[in-house]
């Protein structure tokens, strides 16, 4: 039966993602909500959306989502579609256990509990982003450290760990498909910023929509500054850790000058 | 003459590639058609055609075809024309042995055996799509084998064989023209979902048109991220045959979230 | 004075280009055309700048030429301004000396040199690009020749000629700027369909408008993935030349289905 | 508070970057204007922000100055936004000791400094460009020189400085937030077109906007080429200085034919 085959991408609801078994007996309940938020904030996430689509951060896959502004565990993150196509109705609220709050809300990605469970983890952060994000995938499966080529790029300085979702859990789809594996992810998150998981992607994070798009396009373009420099002889000078942390400091609050640009490229004002 | 310098290309009819000698004869015969089927399925193959344009699988070249689904000895595929200009009217229905239904339609490829030829050989396979993907033509002349850098491409975990057309039939155009040669790329293919081939591109299938499409899309992006990796430190570690397993069959129930946003960029809905 | 410190760019007629004191002479001479030739003819030569500017061959700088249908002692090529702007209006018809049949049209480019020098030398060819197709550079720089990486670029199989301008002319400013040094430049491209030419671009010639673009066009991707190969596990198997022949056949006589896309995509039918 | 955590991108004007004590004591002067420019004066900057954008050498970042035609001790630059967006009333009139003219002039870019300071280093300079050019950035990291590949970028002939802040300021945020720092840098600079900046990007210079604009485009093609000859068979042979300097003059004179192009594609005529 195909909605069982595929829960992750078909628009189905999360009534239907019971088991047949289960889809009478109501078993999925309401959290509370929590409560209302601006349209205008709203609009950053399906902006930040549009934005990952139109800078190559994402594809048809990939997801952003935003802490509720006004109740911490909580968060909102767009159902189980391209984020290229996501409208202000696509958002769906969710509990940092990554159930949705209205049980008839469609559902949304497989992977959400990357989001929840870096919510639980890091109070500091209010959104995050997953992506397959290409010039970093390679970083992920490597050797190499992904380290920070330029000034933008700051909050790559130090370390940029690895997730290998395969240490604890062995072969898998390689999807972070439900809690634990969201844990284990934040936990090798740590204190920093980016992630990188081999095989698989990566996921950024900051202290508001606007950053966390900002350091996962600039990931990206680090990532392919970086390779780029492998073919030059070395040794290469990379933003120290002193710079780093100077530069993130600047750079977390110019961000609004490339989303200016972002949002106008994406058709939103 | 013209007509018999360009048998491929050429906006010509099936009776007009018989031999001048064969010409009056009515050499071709009508075959028996699998059958109507509806605009819907159709339009999954013009879109295919399209998408696979627009994400850089196919230039002017290459071709998409989908088994019929209530006929497994006959398929569709559109005539000779530059995939991205192909319209529901372009689709041609064919024999296995790569002989139009319709004596009178309009050529398609010379290399339309590809396609034909692996139908007869995969009973599984429903959909084939040929293309000169850039990326992945340096794996087809190149030593390194290709393998799966991430969970999307799961299905590039495992062998993935090279077809070199001169092993069996000496030098050559290195067209796939031929029912012959079209069973030697089948045989190479083998069980494996995808073929490279050496000096000119690689073939891909799926068990629907969107899961082809899906896998000629990531084999070209997974192409990318490997060639990245060979600049980096090593070893690279790859989607393993246990992981590919499982990432293939996850993977295979979520193309719908990409396809219905390639079906967008290509202005079908 | 601007005008004479710029001679191969602003909008000038070829009566300006006479030094000044030879301006009131009427020292250019009016050649004899070598007659009318359809608007459609000329509108191929208009659609090959266009074509040739979106498939990244040329930027603001390149040229494409086509000889006259009827008389093989002139050519037709653009005033100088960037191909993507060539309209039909823009064309100007030359002698083989690549002097404008019209003393009063205007200029074209300084390196049309390169052009007239190509038909003189080389009977079979009516067309010629010139680009600075950006990875095809590389090749003209360094020690690696380019060599043919699949069928539809099969017209590299075999030797391509590089031209350094510094052997015969010492130090210049690597423009092909008089006659002596277009027809060194034919010499070295010989019987060759590409010659490359050390820090400067590349010359493509085939027999017709079409085959020529198509040849700039795959001699460009063809180097990308050569490029590539490089960080590939060799040997590398190229199109050997036999096999380049037949190639080189097939495809000459196919290259009007890409033609028959990129026409489209400038937006001409 | 905001505003002073972000002085270099927010919308605020001169008067605002006061700190709070000074707000109110209206310490701004006002300077003298060098004179009112032509409305088609000022549009060539416009443009050239425009340009800069779209072919790829500033994102959501980067800034192009002009020196005031009348008055070599004041230039143009605008206001701090990114260079996509900017319009002629985005333009802000500025002393070379980078304060603006108008004290309620919207604030510009924190590092104007590095424009105002080589205005006054380099007498020859009238235009400035500072980008994150993409490719540039690996060489400023590394140790290879930037070289010129081809005869365009010949006034890349010679030597390429790199700037490294942290040799006379220690670790900063990487930004010439003032004017000494613009003075060093410009002593790195010397009289080159050219300078690289470590972990940051580069700034390039002209003696009209256009050619500013035209080097620092084709810094970024160049580095490509070089980038791409690094996996080829050595040695390259790049442009020496000899030619380099033939070819300077005469590109110099050419750039039009490229801007004409650019112009249109950023919707100007």
């Amino acid at each position: 039966m195909r909605l069982f085959a595929c829960p992750c991408c078909a628009p189905f609801s999360n009534r239907q993602m019971l088991a047949p078994a289960d889809a009478g007996r109501s078993a999925l309940k309401r959290h509370k909500s929590g409560g209302k938020v601006s349209p205008r904030i709203l609009d950053d996430l399906v902006a930040a959306n549009r934005i990952l689509a139109t800078e190559g951060v994402v594809d048809g896959y990939g997801h952003v989502s935003m802490r509720h502004p006004d109740a911490p565990d909580r968060y909102f993150i767009a159902r189980s579609i391209a984020p290229a196509l996501v409208t202000r109705k696509d958002i769906v609220e969710m509990t940092l256990d990554s159930e949705a709050v209205d049980p008839n809300a469609p559902g949304s990605y497989l992977e959400r509990y990357i989001h929840g469970e870096i919510y639980k983890a890091r109070p500091d952060v209010t959104s995050v982003v997953h992506s397959h994000s290409p010039t970093v995938i390679p970083f992920a499966n490597a050797k190499t450290p992904l380290r920070a080529m330029m000034h933008v790029a700051g909050f790559l300085a130090g370390r940029v760990p690895v997730f290998d979702i395969k240490d604890k859990f062995g072969p898998t789809n390689m999807l972070v498909s439900n809690r634990d594996q969201g844990a284990a992810l934040a936990e090798v998150l740590s204190d920093r910023p980016v992630a990188l998981m081999r095989g698989h992607g990566n996921v950024v994070t900051g202290d508001s929509v606007k950053l966390a798009v900002f350091r996962a396009v600039y990931t990206e373009v680090n990532a392919r500054m970086q390779l780029a420099s492998r073919d030059l002889d070395g040794p290469v000078i990379f933003i120290d850790e002193a710079e780093g942390r100077k530069c993130d400091e600047m750079i977390a609050a110019t961000c609004e000058r490339p989303w200016g640009l972002w949002k106008q490229k994406v058709g939103m004002k």
